[in-house]
C-alpha cells in the first residue's frame, strides 16, 4: 500500500514541480535565476502537495483540466510565499547556508536577496488574486499578516533563553503552522468544501504544521543528514522545544552548561555533542517527539468525519510520514 | 481660491492622518513603534490624498459615513505600501538618513527594518482584501508585482552610468508612477466610476507619478531644504534625468568630470557644486523640468472629459503644486 501511495504522491509532486517552473516568468532573467535558486533547492513541496490533496479530497475524479490547472497554479503560491520568507530569514539571520548549500545572500548579496524575496511575495499574492475568490484572498492576507508579525516576534525573542513552551508554540504557530493551515484551507475551498469542512481542513493544517515544526526542530539535533545545516539552531543559540523540556528537569549544573553553550558565539562539534547529551538525559528529545505525535493525532482526528477516499488516506499517510521522517 | 483649496486639502489630510494612526493596530508595541516612525516622518500623504479625491470625484456629496470610512481606510493602504518600500530601500541602500532624520535601520537595525517592512506590506494587502472587491485586488497585486520587479531592476542598474532616458523612465514608472496610478484607479473604482473613467484616472495617476519622480530627482539637486537628504542621489552615484540630459550635450571634458564625480565613493560639497554647474550649463535641470511639465499636462488632459466639480479642480491644483514645489 505504501508503495502505491508513494507512486501517487510522486506523480503529484512532478506536476507541482512543472507548475513551479512555469510560473517563474519574470521578463528579467536575473529575477528568475535567484527565484529558481531558492525554489529548486530541494524543498519537500509539502505545502503545495497539501493544497492539491485537500482540494481533491472534495472533488470527483473526472475533473475539468482547466480547473485542475487552477488548483496546481494556486498550490504553488504557497511555495513562493515560503521561499520569500526563507530569503528574508537568511538575510535576517546572516545565514551562510540553506539546505546544505550556499544561501542565496551568500551568492547575490543581501540587497538582491531582500528584493527578490519581495518579488516572490508579490508573485504569490498575484497568483492568489487571479482566482478572483474573496474567501481565498481573505485567508491568504490574514495568513501573511500573522506570519510577518511572527517574524518580528521571533527576532525580539532571539536572546530569550527562558522561552516558555507557550511562547515557543506561538512562534512556531506563526512561523509554520499558519501557512500550512492556509494551504489546507485554500485547498478545501478550491475543492468546494462547505464551511464546516473548510474549518476542519484549516485545523488539520494547523496541527500538522505545529507537528512539522517540532519535528524540524528535533531534526536540527538528530537528523541523519550530516549537511552544514545540522545544529544550526544550536549554533545560533536558538531555544527550541527539546531545550525547553530539558531545562525543566535538568540539574542546576546541567542547566548552566546547556545555557552557556547556547550563549557561546562559537561552538564546535564537541560542544554540540555535550548539549545533545544533556537534552537527551533530560528527556528533551523524547518529550518533543511525544508532543509532535500529539499534534499529529489531533490533525488526523480532524479528518475523521470527512469523505473516505484515496486523498484522505494520502493525507493520513503524509501526516505519519512527517512525524517519522529522519531528515 | 488657492486658500480655499488648501483648506479643503488640509481637512482631508487631517482625516488621513487619523486613519493612518488608527489602523496601526498590531498587538505588539514594537511593530507599531517602528511602523509609526516611518509612517509619521513627514510624508506628504500624496498617495492617500489622491485616492480620496479620485473617489470623491465620482461620488455625490451626501455620502454614507460607513462608506466614507471605507474610502479613507483604503486610501491609507497605499501609504503603508509606500512605507514598506522605503524601509526595504533604506536597508538595500544602507541609508543613514531619511527625510532629514535617522533612517529606521539606523535605530533598530537592518533585521527589524526588513521584517517591519514585510509587516507593513502584509498589512496593506490585508486592508485591500477587507474591501472584498476583486477588481481592486487585481489592481493592487499587479502594482506590487511591477514595483518589486522594478526594485530589482534598479539594483541591477546601480552601476550603469549610461542609463538612457527610456531606461530611466522605466525605472521611475515602476518605482513611483505605478503606485500613484493605482491610488487614482482604486479611488475611481471606489467612487463607482465606469471602466473608461477608471482608465482615465489610472493614466492620470501614471503621468502624475512620472512627473512627481522627475521633480523629486530635480529637487535632489535643487531643493531649498538643506537637510541631510540633499544630494543623496549624487552621493550614491545614481544617474537621474538631469544627469542624462546634461551628458547628452556636455563637452568631452565636462562629461568626464561629471561621471568621475558620480563614481567617486566620497564626495564633498564642492564636488556637488561642480556637478550642479555642469548639469545646469548643459540644460539638465531646465530640460528635466520641461519633461515633468509635459507629463503634468498629459495628466491634466486625462481629466478633461470627466465631471466638472470641486474634486476635479483639486486634482488639477495638486498636479500644478507637484510641479512647482520646492521641497
Amino acid at each position: 500500500m505504501d508503495k502505491e501511495f508513494l507512486k501517487i504522491i510522486k506523480s503529484e509532486l512532478d506536476l507541482i514541480e512543472t507548475t513551479l517552473k512555469n510560473y517563474l516568468d519574470s521578463q528579467h532573467p536575473f529575477i528568475n535565476q535567484v527565484s529558481e535558486y531558492i525554489i529548486f533547492s530541494g524543498g519537500k513541496r509539502i505545502r503545495p502537495l497539501l493544497t492539491v490533496l485537500s482540494a481533491k479530497l472534495f472533488l470527483s475524479e473526472d475533473l475539468d483540466s482547466n480547473y485542475l490547472e487552477t488548483i496546481y497554479r494556486t498550490s504553488i503560491l504557497f511555495e513562493y510565499l515560503h521561499a520569500a520568507t526563507l530569503l528574508h530569514d537568511d538575510v535576517v539571520d546572516s545565514a551562510e547556508f540553506r539546505r546544505g548549500r550556499k544561501a542565496a545572500r551568500n551568492i547575490w548579496g543581501n540587497q538582491a536577496t531582500i528584493l527578490v524575496g519581495d518579488y516572490l511575495y508579490a508573485k504569490a499574492l498575484r497568483l492568489a488574486s487571479l482566482l478572483e475568490n474573496i474567501k481565498i484572498m481573505d485567508v491568504i492576507t490574514q495568513t501573511t499578516l500573522l506570519m510577518s508579525e511572527g517574524e518580528v516576534l521571533q527576532l525580539l525573542n532571539l536572546d530569550n533563553f527562558f522561552l516558555t513552551e507557550a511562547q515557543y508554540e506561538e512562534v512556531i504557530f506563526r512561523k509554520t503552522a499558519v501557512l500550512i493551515s492556509a494551504c489546507c484551507e485554500v485547498g478545501a475551498i478550491l475543492g468546494g468544501a462547505d464551511e464546516r469542512e473548510c474549518l476542519l481542513l484549516k485545523d488539520f493544517g494547523k496541527y500538522l504544521g505545529l507537528a512539522f515544526q517540532i519535528v524540524d526542530d528535533l531534526l536540527d539535533y538528530l537528523s541523519e543528514e550530516t549537511g552544514k545545516d545540522l545544529g544550526k539552531d544550536f549554533k545560533e543559540g536558538k531555544v527550541t522545544l527539546p531545550v525547553i523540556y530539558a531545562l525543566k528537569i535538568a540539574s542546576e549544573e546541567e542547566k548552566n552548561t546547556l545555557l552557556n553553550l547556547l550563549k557561546m558565539p562559537d561552538t564546535n562539534k564537541k560542544d554540540f555533542e555535550t548539549a545533545k547529551k544533556i537534552i537527551e538525559k533530560n528527556k528533551g528529545f523524547t518529550k518533543s517527539k511525544e508532543r509532535a505525535k500529539h499534534y499529529i493525532n489531533l490533525a488526523k482526528n480532524c479528518l475523521k468525519n470527512l469523505p473516505n477516499n484515496l486523498y484522505k488516506d494520502l493525507l493520513i499517510f503524509i501526516s505519519d510520514y512527517l512525524l517519522e521522517r529522519k531528515k
